[in-house]
């Protein structure tokens, strides 16, 4: 029975026995073990080295157990995973959506959660890429789409949904004068610039380094972590964009009066969504936008995360922002392909067939399948909703409270981003102590964070797709929160 | 009475006066005047000069005509459409939806006709950008995808319905070895260019004079007539991209030799769409494709349009062609928003994440809508209807019986292009006498198309997007064919 030690440990309840170099481990529960091997065999000290090793191979076996776990409740996600890797590339249809081992293959969708092809239910926190602010399916907007559908679901043509819906944006997005609705945020964003290039006849657009505008050629740079290398081959044109670092005011004008003579206009997220859930600072904003405007270059917001997720308009009117061109998309779809491009008369004019010749024009178009009836009637139905009930209210409160229970749980182990319904858990690491920009958050944790996401989704049933924020919706509900606070709570106690 | 002559003119059945300088018409029916003289009053020739000069006011009076006649019946329309014109750039939300006075309002579509906020209806030979091909809420498509709606319609994860689709695709399309879900047509010849340049490590792109892939900022070249000037404004990039002048292969390989050692890939239509709905022959895509291999370049056709239009699968097979990529669309959604790219392992593993390093990969994300559940179920079954069903050889008939009954109507006037169920109608003009390119299409007098498809509307109820082609789909019938038949035999009659 010598070099042996008991070690009780806080994580996950577990018992861990030590005999020189081989680590035993077992649940105190006796669910599950490694070598089981009795109490009283134990007797030495660990030294503070051994104890680290020991932590470390715990983590590895966890991670396995985890790993098993996750693989027995998902036997026929994967089969159909590994067909769909016969089809697909990686697997997947969006880069992002794949996780190892593998993901889950999802049958349905209701309400707050997502099922799978085993029938495991998990309460969703990624909400259709965060576009789902009333939950999937909400049986308000499922009825009349459902209506829709006998009436058609791709006019082609003019259709009066359109007309309603935008009489609905207009009138709480007042930048708004005008709207071109199109597919996708990659197309709104591409438009964006497109417009921009063409209304100051200057080409360099900036953007802020994290900042994520989807996947057009124009704007596909700085986006993931290291920024200074490219995000793709294949890519022609980057020497028009540049790149500012948020919140850095100081540095990021420095940038902008380097480019000055050549520069159409700035895109920015008011939060950086896909970068790291950071909001900007109102000053900052400010800031740039006196800039661009003395310049005579666009100041152009991306709202199509933020837009109609905190209010019932867009984020930048409570800071007094005055864009000449927001891109919005998700929410205002009601979860169906979007994506908008809005502005102000004199600009959008840019794209006028009627006022504009070919030459001095945007080829703005729209897409087959711009404005189809289905996309605008769920997009109508929920800002109706939206604006007549007390969603934003309680989302926000939800959100709130995550955070400030997340910071709680985690006890300084984490640094939690976000603005009302969005939060992000970044696990601290390399010294950061704040969040400010993408850069920071590039140094955070980012294989702790997935590990955490993984766990829940193995062993609690919540959904974050891993390394991504969360969005609460009006499907959510206290006890959602007060669950994954707990199960956060379990997670910390073992770090 | 002096001075004045009855011209008995078939046009409409109209009887025509003339005195001097004043010209009198009224129609035979007496419905409609604009000064009616007494036959008796009438006695002096007309000379060939007052004859032409007749006949060009009494078209003028008669498109004035035709244009009351429209706006009387779409007086809703009208006030819908002006209330529009305030929330978007032009009234629309897709450029080519626009035609004059306005376009009417669309309020539903079932079946093989749209009706508008008026209660007009209109055979539409549009169908949703030709992406019908079962005809608008194709009730075996309508349920599933209702009941789709219940289970989610934006999982935001990898979802059973994905894994469907492309099990049906891929079989029927051989080159799909993989394949990735995007939103658009746009986003996905955007990523066929990507992939194109990644795989070879050179940028010059050939495309076709007048060929149409969507909007993406990097083949925004030499789409409309003249070719010569620039698309847009706001376009950076115009210089990687070359084109090729359809069906003449010794002028196309000229020009790519000429750009051989930066070649990255020729990227064409195997039927123009937008640009005229024009074939190409099958030795000029051979020739291409011969000269692309040799040079290590990518061949790859956009069969958005082709893709499962006149078969079940693409048009390449029939013509022995080995593209490396494929773009797809329209049909393989059944209508919702869908873009496709498809291409050979080798070639598609240039986006595998796990194959490739970040500078050496193309960035194909999918994008938030990507293979949404919607989208995929209603494909699934458009395309599980057209493989079981006797659509395409009904359909095929149609437009084969509608091309020849055009060209027996019109009877030397026009040359009516296409294939199966697509058929466009050039009205001859500047000598055309064949039509093999979209230099020639554009030669064509699409005044006279605009005019023709107008009267079309605001008489028959017949719907062809003013000057653009026409699709038929499994909800046309023989009876349709023979009414569009019939008022193009008035209208030839008229010229």
């Amino acid at each position: 029975m010598r070099n042996w030690r008991l070690v009780n440990h806080k994580m996950a309840n577990i018992t861990i026995l030590h005999h020189k170099r081989r680590t035993c481990v077992t649940y105190a529960e006796g669910r599950c073990s490694q070598i089981h091997i009795n109490h009283a065999k134990c007797f030495r000290a660990l030294t503070q080295f051994a104890i680290k090793n020991i932590l470390q191979q715990t983590k590895r076996i966890l991670l396995e157990e985890i790993t098993k776990l996750y693989k027995k409740k998902t036997l026929k996600s994967a089969k159909l995973f590994d067909k769909s890797k016969k089809f697909h590339v990686n697997g997947v249809s969006h880069n992002i959506r794949f996780f190892e081992p593998y993901p889950f293959v999802t049958k349905s969708a209701r309400g707050n959660f997502l099922e799978d092809v085993d029938s495991n239910k998990y309460v969703d926190y990624w909400m259709g890429h965060w576009s789902l602010i009333l939950g999937h399916s909400p049986k308000q907007v499922k009825k009349p789409v459902q209506k829709q559908l006998s009436l058609g679901w791709m006019h082609g043509t003019v259709n009066k949904m359109t007309i309603e819906l935008s009489e609905i944006i207009q009138k709480a997005v007042p930048v708004c004068e005008k709207i071109r609705y199109v597919t996708s945020g990659t197309e709104a964003t591409m438009y964006a610039v497109r417009l921009a290039r063409t209304v100051t006849g200057k080409k360099t657009i900036a953007k802020i380094v994290g900042g994520w505008h989807g996947y057009t050629s124009d704007l596909l740079k700085t986006v993931n972590w290291p920024f200074d290398v490219s995000e793709s081959s294949g890519l022609v044109d980057e020497k028009h964009v540049v790149s500012l670092p948020l919140n850095d005011l100081e540095k990021s004008l420095e940038i902008l009066k380097s480019v000055k003579d050549d520069l159409a206009g700035t895109i920015i997220e008011p939060i950086l969504g896909g970068g790291g859930c950071i909001p900007a600072d109102e000053d900052y904003l400010k800031g740039i936008q006196e800039f661009v405007r003395k310049n005579n270059s666009l100041f152009m917001l991306d709202e199509i995360v933020t837009g109609f997720r905190f209010r019932f308009g867009c984020l930048y009117s409570t800071i007094n922002l005055d864009p000449d061109i927001v891109t919005l998309g998700k929410i205002v779809g009601g979860g169906f392909p979007i994506g908008v491009i809005c502005g102000k008369n004199e600009i959008m004019d840019y794209a006028n067939t009627s006022k504009k010749a070919r030459t001095d024009r945007a080829y703005i178009g729209g897409g087959t399948f711009s404005a189809n009836p289905t996309t605008m009637v769920a997009g109508h139905k929920t800002l109706s909703i939206l604006k007549k009930n007390s969603v934003y209210s309680k989302i926000n409160n939800l959100g709130n409270k995550a955070k400030k229970q997340l910071n709680k749980v985690f006890d300084g182990k984490v640094i939690v981003t976000g603005k009302g319904s969005l939060f992000m858990t970044h696990f601290v690491k390399n010294g950061i102590s704040e969040i400010r920009n993408s850069s920071d958050a590039a140094k955070c944790d980012s294989k702790l964070l997935h590990k955490y996401h993984f766990e829940m989704i193995a062993k609690d049933g919540i959904f974050f797709l891993p390394g991504k924020l969360g969005a609460i919706s009006n499907a959510h509900s206290d006890s959602d929160i007060k669950k994954m606070i707990e199960v956060s709570d379990r997670f910390s106690a073992n770090l």
